[in-house]
């Protein structure tokens, strides 16, 4: 599925899989390597590497892992394909939360007609933690329905840079004001069990929480405390530290827990091998500043 | 509520309740009666009406109640904040659809860890039945997510009143192409019963149906035919033949069915009233022509 999208987006580059390639002089030959996020694969071998591009949006484990040479330029994969899926996830999970959806389902189950007023959208303030490219696309999605949205930004950009949206690069800030929390950042060691106590002592009362982007972004025994407190009124997952989420966890049944299998967005063969050619073709132009989603290590993404 | 939302938004009228009108002079000097899409109340002895005023946005009972004078313009209550909730329900149900959202809910109970490949919402496409203000607002918010619109508009408007959207006056069509049906019919003599067996065979195999339109719109056995014979996959519905819906009814425990209490779009009586406000005050100046909401009595709505 992959090697059959990147060759019919890049028909001028020799595509070999790694597990094909045993001659030496092959191996040398090879100057881009293209990775998923999980699979780093035998990099070593390959000593000519010009750029490493990751399949993938996320690039937390190929940091990590020490099979990947890190002298060698690394790019993650920035779909608009997979942003406009992780949009449309996020509004998913807030509308059904925001229009109460869940609660009548829980009352479909006991045959309990119940109508509530649901307070309008447009009362609503959703903060979107990381302000990228999925971010600021959630946010167009959201905003749609009239509630109120404030990014997370990074410190390295400004305002300015993420207009017309408010925005904040202070956590605590961001988290405050929000009736429903989204959290998009990328896991780096800044970031690793950010969604802790003592965020959650922040949160608004009774506030709700998306986490679509890694389980390491939170502490589990702190969120369950702060569902147990109420401090935390509804939960989604979609990622989880370990994957697929053991069976005996205590989020498969808990009642105000919603638990999907890393499936908020989908990287897209077809559309996420345009980006990548696109990417390969200004490498080979040698216009490295042309290339989209080039991480930066130290700040690891 | 409502008397005080309506007497803060016209202070210029004097609003009394029916209930507290005992003496005859003060009944005939009543010329506009404001009721409530149930309850017409005693709207006979007022023999002055040149204006009854729906509170609500749908006047289907109204028309049926041999209370209501038949002789006095009647105009439903057009409001653009509904319209947004409307919307923001039809867009959550569109997407916990195609998102699959329903299926890994499904999943959880049973701690099962199963990933699926949910086709973009740019593959989709969604049939609006019903395409006046509350449909076309529907329509903006699901194009958001990429999805195709096609809008089933009145033959009394022509596709250029519908710009930009795909629209068509045959049912047939609209329904034949879409992955999702979402119900906004008004209720009328001709369209009650319309989702029926031979409008179902039309559907897509493994469709799905949302109706936020009226509980008499469906034959009841027969959507449940259908659902039996994997024509339609699965059905939201907000509205029923009888309400509340019956403790004993099928619909409550079907897997495939989603049951909401009639929550789809409450009217608020803070923002109706602005626009009611606004039809008193054309109706005092005399430009009958600037009502919005209008209803015509032999079109039903």
């Amino acid at each position: 599925m992959w090697i059959d999208a990147l060759r019919a987006a890049l028909p001028e580059e020799e595509l070999v899989l790694s597990s094909d390639l045993t001659d030496g002089q092959a191996v040398d030959a090879v100057d881009v390597a293209l990775v998923r996020g999980i699979d780093p694969g035998d990099l070593g071998r390959f000593r000519r590497l010009q750029l490493i591009h990751c399949l993938w949006a996320g690039v937390d484990r190929l940091i990590a892992d020490p099979a990947v040479p890190t002298d060698v330029p690394l790019a993650r994969t920035v779909d608009p394909a997979m942003a406009d899926q992780m949009a449309a996830t996020a509004l998913a999970h807030v509308l059904d939360i925001c229009l109460l959806h869940h609660d009548y389902r829980e009352k479909q189950t006991r045959a309990s007609w119940a109508p509530r007023h649901a307070k309008p959208m447009a009362s609503k303030t959703v903060a979107i933690l990381g302000f990228g490219s999925l971010g600021r696309r959630c946010a167009e999605y959201v905003a749609m329905t009239g509630a109120t949205v404030i990014g997370l930004r990074s410190n390295r950009t400004t305002a300015a840079d993420h207009a017309p949206w408010t925005t904040t690069v202070n956590l605590e800030d961001a988290v405050a004001v929000a009736d429903v929390v989204v959290n998009l950042l990328p896991l780096t060691n800044e970031t690793t069990g950010v969604l802790n106590t003592a965020l959650f002592a922040r949160f608004r009362q009774g506030a709700a929480l998306i986490n679509l982007g890694r389980g390491n972004h939170v502490v589990e025994s702190d969120l369950l405390a702060a569902l147990a407190e109420g401090k935390l009124r509804r939960v989604v997952l979609d990622v989880f530290a370990q994957e697929p989420l053991p069976e005996d966890h205590p989020y498969w049944r808990h009642p105000q827990v919603t638990v999907t299998p890393h499936v908020a967005a989908e990287t897209d063969p077809t559309t996420a091998a345009i980006v990548i050619a696109a990417n390969i073709r200004a490498f080979r132009a040698g216009r490295t500043d042309a290339i989209t989603g080039l991480v930066d290590r130290a700040r690891g993404y």
